[in-house]
């Protein structure tokens, strides 16, 4: 099939759609996303039944009950998405707000305005919200959105996507602005990531073959949402139950996200008193222990670490440890294995703080909090389209502001250059 | 030869000079380049020497006198070079900057600081002052930068890179912090292009060809410095002094440059008035004129345009002009043709200048000014590593706010996720 052909269609009719969907007004976008809410309501049964589809496929296809768990729709899942869309109707439109104003030399006032960023690819897995949280996002920064989500919730994303189009056609704006495309294969992807006449960005947010498939292919700009190998180092000055407290937090409140903790440095000289009710703990939860050589010396039920446990993000019940000699190893450590994604730092110690706050380069970097708090809702954005791990343009929680650009205006009365 | 095992260490000295660059004071980096402007006073000799040789080659590969005029360094360029470097000392260090600050529902203290942006590949054609310019502003905002120049200035940057060399080992800052590629072709480039493990970000200043090659071959971000097709639109309602005294200075007080004009769109009602002086005033002062019918029908003298005039960027004295019905075929046509780096319009109307500047998506929107205006230092940024004309992390021109990124520091007092 010639998907350049037909991506070529799709991507221009999105770059049309774009122009009066940048200086479109608040009202409008948000009668639309009102429309949209509304929409998907009305559609749920057949919504529901397309998305049975997808799980009986899933079925056959053995895929895994945390899968499930991301694919499967009901009355209420499709209620929260709906109320979703409303909450982003709630959130302040970043399009035309002022960033800085400044006075030239020669009286020219410069306002620099925020701006819609354009055309948004974004390629997702498994999870049918997805299209209509990114969707709706896009659309409120002024933005036309090409989505692309994975093959095991097609049928859901198109009926999701059907309904927010028919909704679209009753609005203003062009039913283009918000476009699924209806391949899940990497060929049509591949074309998509090279249209850089029409398409200003892409968002790959996915597994690590996703996001190295995207890396290598685009010509597009890119900005990665990709994995969280997250730290916390408890230092020597840590308070004991708070470091109880929020290593578990970490770990145990949801293993299965970015900002979950995977591997733990402990300053050598809090080890012998926190190790033990640490391990104790954290056991008793059901999370499986691996650690140095040294580590494993104060708890011998844990599993030698190896190399590749630094690297890896379990996403799971799994925590590693590693007992470091000071807080100069634990940041090496942290710039060496980590994904520069969220760490954090235990610490009565102001002065290590600080350093762990100026040194450890990662989009959040805490001290006495959990990593669990790296995400848009949390950080008072409303709504998120993932966590950047890239260092251009946005870093971590990307809200409607990080969907937007700017440009300057400025207005003069004959200013010509000497 | 094979580039990619020798880039590989170039790049991966590069990543580890950045780490320490990144979190040095302002002061250790001040006093780097305070090294560097005088070294290159010290080496005036052999860098001079350096320069004939180029200039020699130059002779022999007949370039053209613009090229030369780039090319050619003197005691007073070298001079001016060492001055910018003196200029940018003097800059805020925008690296720790707070760029907002709140307070989360939890407690969490949430601070958003400006940090050194990474590892930066600068890749220019022949200007070999911009060795200097470019090394000194990403020096200065902690980044470490890979220096790839044209053929044409090959001798010039060796020496003015060796002469960097030796003032920053006279410092606490690593000699990796500024590396000039020693290869000119295109391989090498592209080595570089994709050595996404140790670089960040890559800059393209240069020609069509450059850019399209740099763009295709990237997996590394890229932040593209192309072609400025600006435009001045006279509306109905501007005055006609300012309009004669700005499209001149647009076009003729620097031809060559991105900011230049290349197309003026001139609202056909005014156009009986304004043609004749604008188009003899531009005459007089050595512009060509190419028109669409309308305009020739004005002013027979012009040269018929045609539609790849709209596209043309013509760094010369060469102006096209189109009548046009209304601003919204203006802006269209902007848009159409248009490189989103400048554009202007000229009306005492205020609400075509307030449409003008919301619907005309460039980096730079004018009313009532010269084009020649979007340069870094004219806009108070004290010096720029170029104009970005892409719309991802920065747009216009980009100085040394625009080389820093950002993180998150939180801090709590034993915060947990609910």
């Amino acid at each position: 099939m010639d998907y350049k052909y037909e991506l070529d269609i799709i991507a221009k009719n999105s770059k049309t759609a774009f122009t009066p969907l940048s200086i479109a007004s608040s009202d409008e976008k948000n009668h639309c996303l009102a429309l949209i809410s509304a929409q998907l309501i009305k559609d749920q049964k057949k919504i529901l039944e397309a998305n049975k589809i997808d799980i009986d496929n899933g079925k056959k296809n053995n895929l895994n009950s945390a899968m499930f768990d991301r694919l499967k729709l009901t009355s209420e899942r499709l209620e929260d998405i709906a109320k979703g869309v409303d909450d982003i109707i709630l959130l302040d439109d970043p399009v035309g707000k002022i960033d800085g104003e400044f006075k030239l030399y020669n009286g020219l006032l410069v306002k620099k305005v925020q701006v819609a960023l354009g055309v948004i690819g974004i390629i997702y897995e498994s999870r049918p919200d997805v299209t209509v949280d990114a969707a709706a996002l896009c659309l409120k920064a002024g933005n036309a959105v090409i989505l692309r989500g994975g093959s095991e919730s097609i049928h859901s994303n198109k009926a999701l996507a059907e309904s927010m189009a028919v909704a679209i056609r009753q609005s203003n704006l062009s039913e283009f602005s918000i476009q699924l495309l209806p391949w899940t294969n990497r060929e049509a992807v591949s074309c998509l990531l090279k249209l850089n006449q029409y398409v200003d960005l892409i968002i790959p947010r996915g597994g690590e073959g996703l996001i190295k498939f995207v890396s290598e292919n685009a010509t597009v700009p890119v900005i990665k949402h990709y994995k969280g190998v997250c730290h916390i180092f408890v230092d020597k000055d840590a308070e004991l139950n708070m470091a109880l407290s929020i290593v578990e937090n970490a770990k145990c409140q949801r293993p299965g996200v970015c900002n979950a903790v995977e591997t733990v440095l402990i300053h050598k000289e809090i080890a012998d008193r926190l190790i033990k009710p640490l391990a104790q703990n954290l056991t008793h939860k059901g999370v499986e222990l691996r650690g140095d050589e040294t580590f494993c010396s104060y708890f011998p039920e844990a599993t030698p670490a190896t190399e590749d446990d630094w690297h890896e993000e379990y996403l799971d019940k799994i925590l590693s440890f590693r007992i470091v000699e000071n807080s100069d190893e634990a940041i090496a450590h942290i710039g060496m294995y980590g994904s520069a994604h969220s760490d954090a730092i235990i610490s009565k110690n102001q002065q290590t703080c600080d350093k762990f706050l100026r040194e450890v380069d990662s989009a959040v970097v805490y001290v006495n909090a959990s990593t669990r708090f790296t995400d848009g809702g949390q950080f008072g954005m409303g709504a998120e389209i993932g966590i950047s791990t890239d260092r251009i343009h946005a870093r971590g929680p990307m809200g409607l502001n990080e969907l937007t650009t700017y440009k300057y205006n400025v207005t003069g009365n004959g200013q010509i250059r000497k």
